[in-house]
């Protein structure tokens, strides 16, 4: 299953549709020059083609294993991960003060998504890895710091996150974890913890978990809960994995696809942990590190998309079958007028998702930067985007991949349906698409939409200054801006948040649509008679079309909807 | 698993929307009278609820294996396959002078919709017996048709459809297998034949294979293709299985899903076969068949929506999660909004391909009935709309009972991964979907538009007459089937097949929303206070509008795809 990091799709999105060159021209992201960013890029997607990408099948035939408390990793996965760590792919965003790079997050952006496409159940232990670097740094004691951060940056140790349990799911504050201080600045933890991706492993010292649980005089719900540090080996006085915690492994879930990735049941005995920022307090915490893994997931979104895209193109380019239907043909099935939709719609679909994720990354780094309210409401903005439409990318493009390659499709030795059952769970996992779509219209609307109108108004100007040079293109997205537009002013002037979450995931979706619709605008404008262009028409003519129907079911409230009683449900 | 028959609504549909009335009042089906149809469906039910659904998971657990060249079936399933021989549910629709029941195509459609739902692997068997029967019935010799299709009929013997060859899938007249005249009448066939469902069993005496394979003498193309009959065992003179045939299953694929149905790979060497039609005239009646199975293969789609519907749902009123936002809510997750939409989508669209799928019945009883070109002309207008939307249905309908679950949807155990991995190869399978569109969209406008506009003229009459009581529900169905005239008049306008074929999927789909308004309209009429009532509304309002991006996607033409190079495609 070969894989071809997609790097001068990255550099044009970079230079030409979102502009990493303001996040280069501020002092903290200094050094991420072109060459420089081109230089990682590089690298990694070499890493990502010679060493990951051939894990890919291996880790499915051959899934994670529990054999007597110990989990057993997937053929040739340790060597993999050895890889990831001494190139030091796993958080090349983190602080230099402990051993990070410290570039951009629209790069790591990239990186993620290129490890996602070659392995991605592989790829999620880092990303759980970097989320909890991302945590530890905003909210850890400087002796956790220390302690932790250069073991994690590293990649010698991994980290996860343990929020879920079997009662309490999107409902996290439902959790009843426990955790009693020892007197001695540390916590016994107790509980059990269900979906834990990546809790262990066979080929890192540590792993380290964080760990949402209640404090003995905590209030009930989501103000009740604290983080907590809980190492799988407590570190002794030189810093290094000593005794081993009172936590253990009881289970690996049996999933339909992400073999190599082992999704544990944990249970804490009372482990020994640490508290990572104030009592009460963990659920802002957990908030850092599950937004990270958000614009990380909607990656293995569009990283996956990326790898099925590859894979039936390659098919569809060697299989023969037919007469050809166009003059000089080539006589594969790519001459086909509905498999060349397909496969032009895939390819106009990670565009328009990659994009997105990068310019949520921008809007990140501009944030962390430059301090400004406005970049990090963008990110804010963004990163539900990112996450429910790039995931929902990576299984409409997978699952059309399935379809390019017809009967073989369902067959499980061309690896397309593998794309399909491994990329499922990122719809669901880091808060479902759902939830996102809820947090675009409720939270992410507090600002009376000002955030999401300042998004239009670029767009339209944009879109405004194009016309005079593609008017067939420019005005079908000024059209979609101005309908959105529209819809956010209605959205914002509903205080029933039911009537806002009826339509929330349509909504989401139109939004990813109209965002399509600028960026493959903006790469029109940078390549008017090239293949740019031409993928930005075909994006702009047959699908930002969808949001005119998205936008009307977004707006019907729900008011309908419970007039469907339960009882009409199941007649 | 438990499933419960949706008896409900198939006497909702055929009373109030599909008018199996009509079936009835003609003499060849005078006997489906609303007492008949209603004990058929009710015993089918119980069967499929009582002996089959219990199979559902274990053909998933315990794949169909090959075992020194015998095919193992999954436990059980000789169990379930008899008692649906047994039951007479084989081919409810077969000529009575053969031992069949005549019943209307309407009703057997019903009836294999919920087999699927029951156990989709172990139904796919019967449904190829009954495409044989069907092509027999009209093809083959009178020796042929008495002695096979007794046994057919009866299911002690098997049916299954070879076609595919590795170099020949979709363009089917590719294929090499070759017969030779044996002198006595017979002939004897080699070749390899792929993807053959239900290649064989251990519950059946025998299974007769339907080969595709050119005689000596056979011009190239579709049309040096004749059709023969070809028996596992040999009937001895007794007509009992004797002789073992030469031909043996090579190997059995792993899929996706579907495990308890055996895809194998066959191969003849000179294995006895006896004509069925005329030389070279096998296309023709391989047709019959797959429109046939078509149909069937539409409603496999729905019956599998339909199980992953009554699961979802099951899972949402059970399954307590946060506050409940509505006041008198359940506390159960199926009070959030967007968990009821989801759940409201999917009946909505199950109602939608079920009245689809029973038109089509209603459409094909009538041609038979009547003998009336109209009728027939309606059939193969709906038969490509049924199969692909059925089957689309069938996977987003699965898709969505897994994001119902949250992260139990991605686990194993639920059983609704299981119904996602399964259906997807229907979208595949009896011609892809994308060929069901090209068929619409090119060989069923042949007839300059002619049956669309029928239907369009039956369903504007419809709207327009219930505007007076309804019109919030008329008005849009009237417009909508409206913009679809209009995209039905340019199409037939078009004679470069390219230009239809680039917009044909979404053509379809278009279409199937179409007439998905227009049945979910009857229904509010004829139940206008009812839970009907509010599930149009849903429909109308919410999932209707989807038609004017699918229609504007359908016109682009076929120009600007082109225009995307294979370098575009790979830059």
């Amino acid at each position: 299953m070969p894989y071809r990091a997609p790097l001068s799709d990255y550099r044009f999105l970079f230079d030409h549709v979102v502009d990493l060159k303001k996040v280069a021209a501020t002092e903290k992201f200094a050094e991420a020059t072109p060459d420089m960013v081109e230089a990682i890029l590089t690298e990694a997607g070499r890493m990502c083609e010679d060493v990951l990408a051939p894990l890919q099948r291996r880790g499915d035939l051959h899934p994670a294993k529990l054999e007597n408390g110990v989990v057993r990793t997937s053929p040739g996965f340790a060597d993999g991960y050895r890889a990831i760590a001494e190139g030091g792919w796993v958080s090349i965003a983190a602080d230099p003060d402990h051993g990070g790079m410290g570039l951009p997050m629209a790069v790591t952006t990239a990186v993620n998504e290129m490890m996602s496409a070659a392995c991605l159940s592989l790829q999620l232990n880092p990303l759980m890895t970097q989320g909890q670097i991302e945590a530890l740094e905003h909210h850890a004691s400087d002796a956790l710091k220390s302690l932790y951060l250069p073991k994690l940056i590293t990649g010698a140790w991994a980290g996860t996150m343990n929020l879920t349990e079997p009662q309490a799911g999107s409902d996290v504050g439902a959790l009843r974890s426990k955790a009693e201080p020892n007197g001695d600045g540390s916590y016994a933890i107790t509980g059990q913890k269900i979906y834990i991706s990546w809790g262990d492993n066979d080929f890192t010292e540590n792993v380290c978990h964080l760990v949402l649980a209640r404090l003995p005089d905590a209030v009930e719900g989501t103000k009740g809960i604290s983080l907590f540090l809980v190492p799988k080996y407590l570190p002794d006085d030189t810093g290094a994995p000593g005794q081993a915690n009172e936590l253990r492994v009881v289970s690996l879930e049996h999933k339909m696809g992400l073999h190599g990735s082992p999704t544990a049941v944990m249970e804490y005995s009372g482990a020994k942990g640490w508290l990572v920022g104030p009592e009460h307090g963990g659920m802002k915490c957990m908030f850092t590190m599950m937004n990270n893994a958000r614009l990380g997931v909607g990656g293995q979104g569009i990283g996956v998309a990326e790898g099925a895209y590859q894979h039936a193109l390659a098919y569809a380019s060697d299989r023969k079958q037919g007469r050809t239907p166009v003059e000089g043909g080539t006589g594969a099935i790519v001459d086909h007028a509905d498999v060349r939709r397909m496969l032009a719609t895939m390819k106009a679909e990670i565009f328009a998702a990659r994009a997105i994720a990068l310019s949520c990354g921008v809007a990140i780094d501009m944030a962390r930067a430059t301090g400004e309210a406005d970049w990090s409401a963008r990110a804010a903005l963004l990163t539900p985007i990112t996450k429910a439409f790039g995931t929902d990318t990576g299984i409409s493009v997978a699952d059309m991949g399935v379809q390019v390659h017809g009967g073989m499709g369902f067959i499980e030795e061309t690896g397309a349906a593998q794309f399909s059952r491994d990329v499922r769970v990122t719809a669901i996992y880091e808060g479902t698409n759902g939830i996102q779509s809820m947090d675009l219209v409720a939270r992410k609307m507090m600002d009376g939409g000002e955030a999401a109108f300042g998004l239009l108004d670029e767009i339209e100007a944009m879109a405004e200054s194009a016309k005079a040079t593609l008017p067939d293109l420019a005005m079908p997205v000024w059209n979609a801006a101005e309908t959105l537009r529209e819809a956010v002013e209605w959205l914002v002037g509903q205080s029933d948040m039911n009537t806002r979450f009826a339509g929330a995931v349509p909504f989401l979706r139109a939004f990813a649509r109209v965002l399509g619709g600028y960026y493959h605008l903006r790469a029109a404008v940078a390549d008017p008679e090239g293949a740019r262009a031409r993928l930005a028409r075909f994006y702009i003519l047959r699908l930002l079309p969808e949001h005119v129907g998205l936008l009307a079911h977004a707006r019907v409230g729900a008011e309908d909807l419970y007039a469907l009683s339960l009882e009409d449900l199941a007649a």
